[in-house]
């Protein structure tokens, strides 16, 4: 078996198994809950994500290929108009049936056909198929993250406030202010190369930056909290028209999972909120108007990845929280969206978002890169989303 | 031990299992599905009832009582105003904490406390007290007709359409066509004597009746079929005009739970439609219009009492399925809500909706009566709700 | 000219002119509003009136009548299905064509169209369709109320609070407080006789009464005042589950037309609230809250008319306020609907709504009788809307 | 008096007069419809305008200044926070008061204290005050421009299907089929110079662009039909997400104005379908979605102003259809909002807004330029809103 077959392998299996070692500490009725429209139970999570290997990766490749149970494509097609209808997503919380025990045996039959696949698979087949193994694993560890925010959002509006996960979250260490310099110019964005990347981080192309300066580190819940105490939730002329509008009709006063008593909801459950720690769970409006109080502005994209790519980049581009941008979700020069079905992956949310970039502690390991674009709509709070600062220089 | 302790305590096992055999089927998953506002999770039920005997027995009777939990009364008051703030009604199915496992461990405890409770009280206390286990009683058969019409339409939402319950429904006896006639006058009708009734089915009172005709059956899926083939669904004309904004508005065409293919969805998954069978899963609009159709007019809640406690009263007062009137739900003459917090139980609902009479094949052994008043919103289609036609003779 | 005839069309001629005087302090663009989907415009009104006598009179029996637009039927149907489609009712208020002085050119032909039509018809033409034409008229003069209370609404939104009238109005004199008692036992309402009647005041019937008294005057300002006082607004206990939701979904504090500065909004404009005059602008809930926590309830539309039509009545039971009443809007025993489209005048609405009795200050002089059916939905507070106590004896 | 005071003078009475211009051939009635919460009536914007020189001109700098009427801030006052509050949009439509007659008369007080400031402003006031003048005057003439939207979008609304205006709409020009190519590489775009610029055009900075093709002429209503026919309303792939999401919510089957009788719905009226005029009355969904379908792109706004300012640019870029961009509406590099109230006009919108580029038709002559950004949020559909085709090359 050559080495790309089974480094695949072994990644199938050690990205599948990940999945489910993060449900493993909540409850069947855990799995189930789902907070909003927006958010998916875990166990529907762990199903999709199965659907997904079987929809793109065996169904059109591996002959003979039989679904486990045709009914559940309906079930667990998330967005996929090209795959047919849809489970009204709204109602993902509903589905009791399958349980949580039938998705889990699914999955051990997708992953013996995915294993059988790719050690069986020809060189054509490996040349076709394996991409799709490859976007198949990168799906399902986007999915890891949302199952981590999914059920903080769904246990959040448990008044006993449980935790998802055992322990304590680990300590942030202290970091660095100030800012580094950038000089601009033509400078290249977009990721090249051999590595795995979405499509809709390509193609690499030149775009032209001024100088500028950011942010050595991510806003802090203190920084936070004195734009909170400086009204900052109460002074229109902070905040863009429609941040302003959500702030009115939601009635925010805070970050999204922040206590009256001093602490933050989190995964562990509710936790002291550290002062030097990155603040979270944010909206876009919340960071662009944090920024404008601090007379600083947010960076474009192009920014943060130019820096990120620097000799001496600046801390926390990873692993800390994913970072708005001031930039909308739009295609880059001569985007093309992959062929087939998967061509839904990403091009057509290219209206209404507002890219998010670096990586969160919730991010798989291995899933980060400084290229790598994610999105969501600007009123969106219950990600793991901070914000860092920039200003021209 | 006195005879009416140790049949107390009895009662009050047999009904307790009943609610727990009635849930057995299902999974914990299962027991969690909240399909709509108006209704509630398996385990939800299980839990409230429980809360009902602490809140409404035991706290205020029982010395030295602690609750099992005390956060748990703000997740399982259902609307007592004055026993508390309550988590909203439409987040019931988001409760995945606390467990079955730990709700079914509760009701453990609160069994053993009220069965002691029960055999240890004095004269006093029975006094003060057994009225309000009785009510407890009650009250839990009232939730457990709730438990199978709301596992019904949370299943009814999952394409896979799953049966709650295990086996085939009973055949339904072929009924006796015909009208039934009475003289009326003056009558009385409410609860009156020694067992059991609920404050809103008193002070029994004298009302005027004009000779009128009762339908001897319920009207049956062949004859609603009918209605429904004659345009019943698209003529204006046969309907109240909330009940015509409501066809429009949402579409229905059939009832609720009427399928293209000839079934109806059932507590035992998609069943056929049996001709003879009385229709069921009907709003009162629905009601209204097929009776308008059929030349006919819906009995007012006193004819309908009156019929049913006559010699030779129609057959399927009970049993069968709840029965809409053409009375509004309001308090009779000199109504006065039971004392303390469960004068909330009835009272306070007396507006916007409309009584039905009866019971279904779902209401519990022993709660029926003929003084009964049941009462739901003209709109709602989920309860065990079907039509017996009456005119003016 | 028989003396019928020119009778009829005397009071034509003069309730025509009413609604035409009712509107004349206001402008094209003032009688163009529309509040709220329950509300209509000034302009509406107008031109539904005349509709109205087009197609329930003139079509069906003036030979040889031609609409004069027929496109404006669409326009002017309230909610008649039998006479054809509708333009949204929420839609009323961006009709700027026909303009108000088309309208009133319309009204000028209906008005010669009627006159000859009375003058000329033979008598199998009298009888059929003076009835429709009497109809015509008091369907009228409840528009002119409802022009009264719908500019009222209107003009309540706009900041600057301007009268839709001028002048002042009339001093409240002082009533008599106390209470009236009556016998009760098998008594008669409903109306019988020769004078004008709506179908829902129909058949005339035997109803069943307990011994009762009832209020001597309505609730006045400073009583109601007292209520608000006494944390009214903020105690669940006092409200009907839908009422306290309303409360709380819609923020209410007190009437609807209160303002803090101590004044109330009136069809004069802002006004001192006088302490003796009754209470105004409450919906059934805020009616039953406040007889709730005066020990009180609210009499039934037996006891009112009962009480109504002795020989030393209460006080203000015409001419005052509309008095919700604990009656839900139900057909009386043996209500047949008149026969046609004007069938659709009253029944289709015995649902969901609530009897007021009596009359207010706005009801046109000699529209008013004891037997009188106001039906509105329980949380509508925009009519002339008050409430008088009973109590059982 | 200068030059340039007298030119200014002139300029003012000009732009003035022909807002009223434009409204008068409407009636009180008609200016006051305000069709949906997006829209305004067009007496409120002869009335915004006159309060907006009167806020930002002569309130700050003509000294004792006193409003016409004080209580009509709130009124006129439509998105300025830091100016006061505002009353609620969605209510502009129910403002009968003041009069069409009084707004007019302010108008003339508006006109005669602007006049008389301009023409006694010392040096230093015109410094300071000119260039705000100026910017009343460019406000002034986009409402010009949004009073015929939004009165096309009121009258639409009316089944007779009244004219805004009299007369023809005038003939299209056959255009030129066809693509333009242009190499790219670092170019420049945005306002740079003495003339009139929104501070949203600014700064003028260099972007990269790589060869592309742009279409000479505008997709006209043949070609549209063309995509319609081939159902491109039914074909999920050919839309971005949040665009088959409006297509299903709203039930869109063509362009907003188009009738089945193959009209289309105009300032004039219902009025033929041209097949060689530009299509109009699009979404950015729509115009998305058609360029999919044709193979095609939308140009990004700097590719459109980069051809427009050519030698040899496309035809049809001013004053036949605004024209939707891929780009949303984003701060140029080191954009700053003007000082003070004014720098609210432009910059707190930038987020969840589209692009669009040239003029329309009803853009008021003078008021276009290559630099121009217009923006709407993509689902709009009631501007004078059209699409050309863009392609890499
Ligand atoms: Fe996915
Ligand atoms: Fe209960
Ligand atoms: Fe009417
Ligand atoms: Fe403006």
């Amino acid at each position: 078996m050559p080495d790309a077959v089974s480094e695949l392998a072994a990644r199938f299996r050690a990205v599948r198994a990940h999945s489910e070692a993060l449900a493993a500490p909540l409850s069947a009725e855990d799995q189930q809950l789902q907070a909003m429209p927006d958010a998916s139970p875990t166990k529907w999570h762990l199903a999709h994500t199965s659907w997904f290997f079987e929809a793109v990766v065996l169904a059109p490749h591996a002959p003979g290929f039989r679904p486990y149970d045709e009914r559940w494509a309906r079930l667990f097609n998330s967005y996929y108009e090209s795959l047919g209808p849809r489970h009204p997503r709204p109602q993902r919380g509903l589905l009791s049936r399958p349980s949580l025990d039938e998705v889990l045996a699914w999955r051990r039959v997708v992953d013996a056909g995915v294993i059988t696949f790719i050690a069986e698979a020809d060189a054509d087949t490996r040349a076709a198929a394996f991409p799709l193994v490859e976007l198949g694993l990168q799906h399902e560890q986007q999915h890891q993250e949302l199952m981590q925010t999914d059920i903080l959002a769904a246990l959040a509006l448990n008044p006993l406030a449980p935790a998802a996960f055992p322990g304590e979250p680990p300590p942030w260490p202290a970091g660095v202010a100030g800012w580094l310099g950038f000089d601009g110019g033509e400078v290249e964005i977009g990721h090249v190369g051999a590595g795995f990347a979405f499509d809709n981080e390509t193609p690499r192309h030149a775009v032209r930056l001024q100088p500028y300066e950011i942010a050595r580190q991510l806003v802090t819940n203190a920084e936070y909290q004195a734009f909170v105490d400086d009204g900052g939730y109460r002074r229109a002329a902070l905040w863009l028209s429609d941040g302003w509008a959500a702030v009115q009709a939601q009635g925010w006063t805070g970050p999204l999972y922040w206590r009256d008593d001093g602490s933050e909801f989190t995964p562990h459950g509710p936790q002291p909120r550290a002062p030097q720690a990155p603040v979270r769970h944010l909206s876009f409006y919340e960071a662009a108007a944090y920024a404008e109080w601090a007379g600083a502005r947010l960076p474009t994209e192009a920014e943060w990845e130019h820096a990120a790519n620097s000799a001496a980049p600046p801390s926390q581009c990873f692993g800390a929280l994913w970072q708005w941008t001031r930039s909308s979700y739009e295609p880059y020069p001569r985007y093309r969206p992959w062929a087939g079905a998967v061509g839904e992956y990403n091009g057509k949310f290219m209206v209404g978002q507002i890219v998010l970039r670096g990586s969160s502690f919730a991010t798989p390991p291995g899933h980060a890169r400084a290229s790598y674009r994610n999105f969501f709509p600007p009123g969106a709070r219950w990600q793991f989303s901070g914000l860092r600062l920039a200003r021209d220089a």
